[in-house]
């Protein structure tokens, strides 16, 4: 099983693309190597990096292979997540998406085919390098086709599943026999008008992708120092592999945090330790990444107040409490070995259901209870 | 008079700022430099210089720095306009005034005080420079005050003008002793919704600026070749004129351009001479500034077909007829001298009858007919 970061690097947050500078890549992921992970994951902007249609700059992608590069001088494996698309409350699409040039980007042909072209060159990068893991097509990208993203993207479920083919083949494209993946915040699960579906997270691309955020109702609904809210991260694991077809497939739980605005700041450290004690037990569990690797400085402005405080370093690139104790907890979970389920549970598999699914809904609960009676149950999506 | 173009970058357009080269910038002035002309008019892209709200990137002005003094270095005086904000149909607006960040840049506090402080940084690194013209505070930014945007950035008339108040004291406080300017698309004059008003124009900053596009209707609703065509621009200066409240204020044909939607390619060197031979006797004319340096490189993507044909030399830097046109227009109008207007029109102030002004508009028709008859009246507004 796989340990890792996502580097939201210590200088300039993600606009450090905007004034790249491999030394202080190097230093971040310096600091990133002490905690015993093994890989990072790297976020570009999407808008800095193909401004045009056609112009997917040759600098920034040079920039990025030598993030990978200076990852790989120290031990670190990266993957790559190409459409940013949305980070932190902050959206970044190109202008040839927007305003005048507002155009579906899941289903318009040249919208498409440029996004395509920029997946592909993003995943032709990575395939440089031997520490290249895979290509994420973005980081929740699902975020674009409902409110409040201002730009209705909107999609049907069939057409955003075509788009997944169609950026799935490009990532593959640019780097054959690596990985391709795609990611979505838990609208996927949990909302029933997402057209991004379970079968879709479950079943395109070559694992399943989790992001696990507990400020999402869960934390609010049971508490933060609930068994509901430390299972959180576990639970979508165990629902995701209810949606998949091979019996094979992997999940990485790629995201997973301690957000301050429903944990305070003796909490923290336990949740970190609780969170992947629950989720490593997980059979086909692919890797932890924690978010993430650098507090967002405060001398930017308008993030929530939450997104200033999730590093396991601070913005003076000195580790924290919580980057103690996430060391401690994977050095811990690198022994683990996974749960076998002793009672199978029947999870509704209707999209209009999905409500159900979501914390306060019948199903969580009853996963939950199950769990805490009898251990970790397996799901059957029927 | 002054005579100068609008700067396009050959290379990359303004997309060139994210892959900075002073010796193309350079290489585009020396090109320019053989026009004739005096002045430039520079345009930094919004999000590039400022992706957060406290960040304003000092990578970013000292790139600005260095292309006002490599003008001066050939002899060209520079202007700046800081928010772009809107340039050839594409729109570039920060991060942090979009979707879950979407707040009214025009009546927020927070976004207000946060533009006025880049305006005041751009201001401040013309500043620096003997060969700095001024600050204008935005291309056509009351654009963004209607649609197709699709950030509802609405503003009443006096928020409008309270805004422009600010932005204008932002650019003096950078820059003291220059003067301050802002610009806006022919909505001002002709629209009568528009909350960028022709007082606001006439009234505010230190001099009134004009855009004239004869895509706006003249072209089509007159013909190319049409007395109303050329004489569209002049028109613009006489009509702003009427505004004015101080007798000694000066108006800048900042933009006009010979676009290729209206005009076929025989009749453009004919456009460019006879509308700035019918430019040039306005009294009060502190100068007339070209639409663009360089046409946008077909490599680029998007843009409306007109964009691609707008340059006085192409995109691999070659001087096309349009150019020698434009150098030998210029040539002859500095020697021209103010007309004296025979007859005085009144043209309608009610912000509601802005159509009246509009191609195609009652007092549009009765000036033309007028200039025809007797040489341009001039226009009061009551």
């Amino acid at each position: 099983m796989k340990f890792g970061v996502n580097y939201t690097p210590r200088a300039g947050w993600f606009h450090s693309w905007l004034d790249f500078d491999l030394d202080e890549v190097r230093r971040d992921f310096d600091a990133i190597a002490t905690l015993g992970v093994d890989h990072v994951r790297v976020f570009p902007l999407w808008p800095v990096f193909q401004p045009n249609r056609s112009l997917i700059r040759p600098r920034a992608l040079e920039q990025l292979s030598s993030v990978v590069e200076a990852a790989g001088e120290r031990g670190l494996d990266v993957s790559i997540d190409a459409l940013q698309g949305h980070l932190s409350s902050f959206d970044y699409v190109p202008a040839w998406l927007t305003s005048w040039h507002r155009t579906n980007m899941f289903t318009d042909e040249a919208a498409i085919d440029g996004t395509a072209n920029y997946v592909r060159a993003i995943a032709e990068i990575g395939a440089r390098h031997p520490n290249y893991l895979g290509t994420t097509v973005g980081n929740e990208v699902n975020q674009f086709a409902s409110e409040p993203h201002p730009e209705p993207y909107r999609a049907s479920v069939d057409e955003a599943g075509a788009w997944l083919d169609r950026m799935l083949a490009a990532a593959r494209e640019g780097a054959p026999g690596h990985p391709a993946w795609h990611s979505c915040y838990d609208a996927t699960w949990y909302l029933p008008e997402q057209p991004f579906t379970p079968q879709h997270a479950g079943q395109k691309g070559d694992a399943t992708l989790v992001h696990s955020w507990v400020f999402n109702g869960v934390g609010q609904h049971y508490g933060p120092e609930s068994f509901e809210t430390k299972a959180h991260a576990r639970y979508l694991i165990e629902l995701s592999r209810a949606f998949h077809a091979d019996p094979n497939r992997k999940v990485w739980l790629q995201e997973v945090g301690a957000p301050r605005n429903v944990l305070d700041a003796e909490q923290v450290d336990g949740f970190i330790r609780d969170t992947i004690a629950e989720a490593q037990g997980a059979p086909d569990l692919y890797g932890i990444t924690w978010w993430c690797s650098h507090d967002v400085s405060r001398s930017l402005s308008d993030f929530p107040e939450l997104e200033y405080e999730l590093g396991l370093f601070d913005e003076n690139g000195d580790m924290k409490p919580a980057g103690r104790a996430f060391a401690a907890a994977i050095a811990e979970a690198a022994s683990a070995t996974p749960d076998t389920p002793k009672t199978t549970l029947d999870a509704p598999a209707a999209l209009d259901r999905r409500g159900e699914l979501a914390p306060g809904g019948a199903f969580f609960d009853q996963f939950m209870a199950e769990a805490r009676s009898n251990g970790y149950p397996s799901i059957r999506a029927i």
